[in-house]
């Protein structure tokens, strides 16, 4: 048997192209982390971690899930069990976790950040548990996980209200390798449906030093933060959608359902995705004028089981695929935008991977504005990723592709571009062993190259 | 050329690791045959068959859709053909199947039952016609045939309104080495726009011995049959919808348009819909006090060709896929039932091959109580199942699964569960081939094991 | 590196068996061009081009797309630019493309007209572009193309108000070895919502010397045009629509929306879907009455940039995928037709790629009149055909298949056809090597040369 392949030098590059694509080319580059929920105050305090089940466990909701399915109870996951015992439930369960990206993701991480080949599992666990340890109080700290992986760049998400301080503060530092922006996700600003919309309005106000009274004002309080963000270095903003809303009304109409909301009154669906269409075209615009880039991320139907979100809140693995059509919407949308003075850049992500093939397509419509996005959440997987890579290459222009984005909620996450781009040579390889494109090296390392780092760094223009 | 190749000892298992995890782990489970649609009444008699026609060709319309297709006329079919002259006709189709499981499951059903490696063709029918023929008069009756395939046990499909008469005849029996349950399917109680509703609800009454007049009395009725089945060792209920209905509505409602129906008066979709939901809510709560596992089974268009349905009726090949939505209205569905006194154990399946993901990720939003269920029906393929496979292994639990369904229409059925445990160790060995999982041949083997058998006995709890 | 391995000999033939399906059997048959978008006049004419650049970027709105994503300035590629500048634009674009379907279509075409192995990119351009233009400046006109490709069939799409002159030509003249057809494609007089319908109407009026002024005068209209293309060889039908509309009124109620629209009164979408069903069924009994194919091509959202449409008009690289269901409406579309005397032969095509198993399922429901049509336009890639391939052999029955169209909207596509026979024969010899299939060469073969060519052209009638 094989033990030696897992997770080795070559592992996923299953022919020579791909091999010297990922080692000569890929490995070499960078990292851009353009996507991410990390915290900007972790970075700059640069937090240190006791143990690794506090890196581990305390905010992943893809590590929750396969303990809930492996039958843990709750308070192993994210309850009130020791770190230890819950690290234990971990390893427990991780080994009937084949074909998952958490088993990959997890001993990638292991091997990359802790120098330790052992296989997670109930057995091995007390041993992981002091290793990783030893290297955590060793001096593996937030900002040395990050030097570690070499990434350049990352946007965090912030909302505007946020005052960005961390921010600020980090600015205000010397340089110690790695640029941190924000990136502006106005979703509390979008959802006016919530039941806490008025009291974000408010909040938002605040924050911009502007009075709220109506949409002309949330507009200029919203301007107002896009510009302390763009300040503050921002050339990326997101918005997380259910679904794609697209219902178009005049102005005045639109002033009636924000007020009928601040008034707290009920609103139908037909009037927030009007709102939701006339706030997202106003967003787009301003991005539009100061070259940023819109990612639209849809597709989710968040906190499925309401007695799971009452005890444990939003995010907390709750949330599942949408197979909700929203290519009509989303084409008006996108459309009405180009119409009204122009797309920004925009990248769309759908968490129904049955979305690839439309995506792609209605990219090519905007010429070279629009980017399919990388396999996103539940598709961050290795099936994922070769589908959108595979479609994108079939009916878009691979080269040309932005490529991975973290999405992570731990510092260790980086590994995943790894996982990535050792997927996209395995793929370009089998190509070239397919007799499907030409073995010329120096063009095929400058497109995964490109594709790794370089692309995204000129699409976002840092 | 590769003639050996062809269904042999290896056939699907291109790796070593694949070969080892099937023939010492996968191959050496029993059976369990949770979801069936075979008869008890030929089990309990030991039906003998009196050439092979009526075996493969008396109600499988898998085998006949390909029949139609290759241009056969419906006399050679279903009609009034003789056995042979049928059987004829469906060998000079097959060779024209390529890529069709049917193929490759009468083959295996040649071997492992008749001892016969023939390739089925016109010019091979009348040996196989023969050899077959004299296998089944030398003593293949249905009971050898389940004990050939080392079943232990097999859940039948069952409308509560049937007397389950042969089910107690069998339980009467001495053991016999496989044990026969009934499984509650109530689909006549459910679908109350159906013109035969009003009668149904009199046979249910009738059976039940409880007077029918209100939805109190329904539910009175279902829970008289759902104890009854109880006792006779059921623990499966099984729901076979075309869509999934979500419409909740006040109890006064739903007794309306009850009453509506047992009047013969037309109903709205809204209302069917309505009526539907509180139904199956209702029986919900009711397997989940008992324990019970709850399989809905939706995403069909049955009787598309209604000149087809008039001459011949349902389910006899004239159904297909629907690609309609259900993503909100299965999770509001599941959301309801756990909010009013807790979800069964559920599994579900979708017709519609684009609902894998979304299934799998439902499931992991109500922690290990959900199970996407494997490939169904269209989907019971080598493709199908591979796909079903990857995505429950990307976003869901594998080493959880409780694997392959039967699903038959003939006692030779069995070998569809060495085909999925082929495909199903051929993934495992490919990803450790390709150094995404360890060559840990015993936790693998256990895992193999598991999804077989072992996860089903446990998760139905027989 | 392997460069030799680029579209050679053997490129895509990754088994022994594939190697000897396509050699021995799928290449040697010639091509019938059921469906494409080439001009009649231009093979009347037998047009001579100057430069490659008139070939393949004249009117190719994929290579056009790829070109928009890689930031080519629209003069260079619609535009104004001079042929040859609009050809480095090109070179250069496409070693970006890497993975798509472009990329080997034009080597493809380079190596089979121009016997030129060249790899297309910037620095060669100069060469290929002399190269090129001295083969055609040599003699490769559009008939030696045709004769050069063995193609003994086109159907072109033709309006039923095109006087079909060339077609008349071309039928007058000595037989030059392939047969020029019409094909008839009504979607002026379907698409009743567009602004131009009612001129349109009158244009038909014209050409069909019948005065339209009624429902009843414009089917007398189509059916004296049917007649007329039926004279002129034609035996297919073609209906390119967005989704596919199903909603029957009376023949009053139809006679009132077409009025309406002949007035110019905006019509509801409703009432534009009753009419389109009105006239699908019609069509659909004369194709039957005539031993007609009528094919159904369905899922596009077309023109979604309208900036880009009012600059550069319809079918310029602007269209897109549409997710939206349409399961329901195909089916009762198609079994009303079957009830009002029966479904002509039907070829069903949906730009959707999620729709692959619920269309071979619907048509498995309509015996042997259905065909699940060839991947179509976004989805004629390697993936998209093996997906659709390996889904009709799944759930329909392979050996049946009409197999590949060509869709083209240059003369030099038939190289299409290669690709599409190599796709099939190492998808079967993928079978066989699995143990999935006798390896039985003879039945194969059958099987590879019936889907390449015999059976379109039985099922078509030429």
């Amino acid at each position: 048997m094989q033990e030696f392949l897992f997770l080795n030098k070559d592992f996923l590059l299953k022919t020579e192209t791909a091999r010297i694509l990922y080692h000569e080319y890929a490995a070499k580059k960078p990292i851009i982390d353009y996507h991410c929920h990390v915290s900007p105050k972790e970075i700059y305090e640069d937090k240190k971690f006791d143990n690794i089940s506090q890196v581990w466990l305390g905010g992943d909701h893809y590590k929750w899930r396969l303990m809930r399915a492996n039958g843990v109870e709750e308070a192993f996951v994210t309850g009130s069990a020791g770190d230890r015992e819950k690290f234990q439930a971990f390893a427990e369960t991780l080994p009937r976790a084949v074909g998952s990206p958490v088993y990959q993701w997890t001993h990638l991480e292991l091997r990359r950040y802790f120098n330790c080949d052992l296989i997670i599992n109930g057995e091995n666990a007390e041993t992981i548990w002091n290793t990783c340890n030893a290297v955590l109080s060793g001096g593996l700290t937030v900002r040395n996980m990050i030097r570690q992986a070499n990434v350049t760049t990352i946007c965090t998400t912030d909302d505007p209200a946020d005052t960005l301080e961390w921010h600020e503060k980090l600015r205000g530092e010397a340089d110690w390798g790695t640029k941190v922006y924000p990136a502006f996700r106005p979703d509390k600003a979008v959802n006016i449906e919530k039941s806490d919309f008025p009291d974000y309005i408010q909040q938002l106000a605040s924050v911009a030093k502007i009075s709220i009274n109506s949409l002309p004002d949330l507009f200029s309080a919203l301007t107002k933060r896009i510009d302390f963000f763009h300040e503050l270095g921002c050339r990326a903003a997101d918005h997380g959608l259910d679904y794609i809303p697209f219902r178009e009304k005049s102005a005045g109409k639109i002033e009636e359902i924000f007020k009928k909301a601040i008034r707290k009154e009920p609103l139908s669906v037909k009037e927030s995705d009007a709102y939701k269409t006339a706030v997202l075209q106003f967003c787009a615009g301003e991005y539009a004028k100061r070259g940023w880039v819109m990612q639209l991320h849809y597709g989710a139907i968040r906190n499925a089981n309401t007695l799971h979100f009452e005890k444990l809140g939003a995010d907390t693995g709750n949330d599942c695929v949408s197979t909700r059509d929203g290519s009509a919407a989303l084409v008006k949308l996108l459309d009405s935008i180009e119409k009204n003075g122009g797309l920004p850049k925009t990248v769309l992500y759908s968490l129904n991977p049955n979305d690839n093939t439309m995506l792609t397509t209605i990219a090519g419509c905007f010429a070279n504005k629009i980017q399919h996005g990388s396999a996103w959440w539940f598709n961050d997987t290795k099936i994922g990723m070769e589908t959108q890579l595979k479609n994108l290459a079939s009916t878009g222009l691979l080269g040309s592709f932005i490529g991975m984005l973290t999405d992570s909620r731990s510092f260790l996450s980086y590994t995943r571009h790894e996982y990535f781009r050792r997927v996209l040579c395995n793929l370009i390889g089998d190509w070239v062993q397919n007799g499907e494109f030409p073995a010329d090296i120096n063009s095929l390392g400058k497109i995964a190259g490109d594709i790794s780092y370089d692309n995204a760094m000129n699409y976002f223009g840092f």
